[in-house]
């Protein structure tokens, strides 16, 4: 079965999470939404006369299913790909940590849109400094604080241990995601997180994502997605 | 086996969404941070010193689970106790939708908060009235919407058909929530959405609900919650 992921088509957004455990699972899926006439067809399924239309991109057609929000996709293929534990338990867990990266991804895009989503970051920029200066003195420490502290009680290299988990995957996605878009409160806070930095490298040293990342699937980092550049709020 | 369900003892919080669940189920638990000691057995369990810390409430004990993240909780307790449909298709989408509404959860709490968690509301009013009014144009419609079609496409009364979910259980206090927040945005958009007025009603009605919503294990919604009622927010 191939699967088809939709998502929008020239960011890497919620979509690359999903892009990195599909690239590292060396699966079988195309990037719909990149092919002619994808995005048509994205914006269709998500019309509501249909039996389960996803509420926003990106979403997985598997088969029959159409599966969306990107940390119940990664539930789905985790243990379909040795991406995640088999027994209850321990999806449970892993599916636990990608949702809190949902939550550190959310406020991620809050750094530039605080005043909302709908509006132009040209029209926040005060207060994206503001909210940018809150992020980096509390949420980036308690975030990746805790996966650090997680990271170094596992002892094996992965968040859960000897084994990689999408988790992992997304991890690397959030210290590549850092480094883009604030590279230099990043490269100040690193030491705080060598476990994280390690966990990267390792990531990207992996055959499937090493040749995923130089390969054209991989798009490269914009302000249009999550993660944006603004000189200024890297101060 | 008692349940365990740690939350912030004097809030509705993510917390609500999952007690509204348990007392659906009619299940056995125990609010365990209401309980003497139960603040400090709740702090310990966030520690990393353990196989599975929880980020942050709210979490479930269950036997030698603890399981974290509010919809991960309910993905969990969902297929146990007839709230969610057994089979694999059936519970990823209701658990899509659940992780939908924990996106529009955010976002309200982004109304009070704009600047973010850290600091106080009182140091971020003007943004927080920016981020209110963009919220009620753009998000409300479009998160709401969503639901009200689904629901108008069902034709059973409930999200997914004639069987209530922890879905259904989470859009009632939604409807409360913003009715206790927002009460004159609230009304003056409710005639956008009978469908959700229906379900909340339907829900509320139900013989378990009725009972915990008038019963002391209901905390009352208050300001320091994710629903806050700020009149100058409520123009």
């Amino acid at each position: 079965m191939r699967y088809e992921l939709y998502y929008w088509p020239t960011i890497q957004g919620r979509g690359e999470y999903v892009r990195l455990a599909l690239e590292e699972a060396g699966a079988d899926y195309v990037d719909a939404a990149r092919k002619e006439r994808g995005m048509a067809a994205m914006m269709r399924t998500m019309e509501v006369r249909g039996r389960t239309p996803p509420f926003a991109p990106p979403f997985l057609k598997a088969g029959k299913l159409v599966i969306g929000q990107t940390a119940n996709i990664l539930f789905y293929l985790g243990s379909r790909h040795g991406l995640a534990p088999k027994a209850e338990a321990g999806r449970l867990w892993v599916h636990q940590l990608q949702l809190t990266i949902a939550d550190f991804v959310l406020e991620v895009h809050d750094t530039h849109h605080p005043l909302g989503p709908s509006l132009y970051y040209e029209d926040q920029r005060s207060e994206a400094k503001k909210r940018s200066a809150e992020f980096w003195k509390e949420r980036v420490p308690k975030f990746l604080g805790y996966f650090e502290a997680l990271l170094e009680e596992s002892g094996g290299g992965f968040v859960t241990g000897r084994r990689l988990t999408y988790v992992d995957l997304s991890l690397f996605q959030i210290v590549e995601g850092l480094r883009y878009a604030f590279p230099k409160r990043t490269k100040a806070f690193e030491h705080q997180i060598p476990g994280l930095v390690g966990l990267h490298d390792r990531v990207a040293s992996r055959p499937n994502i090493k040749a995923y990342l130089s390969s054209g699937r991989r798009i490269a980092f914009n302000e249009d997605g999550m993660f944006r550049h603004y000189a200024e709020l890297d101060a």
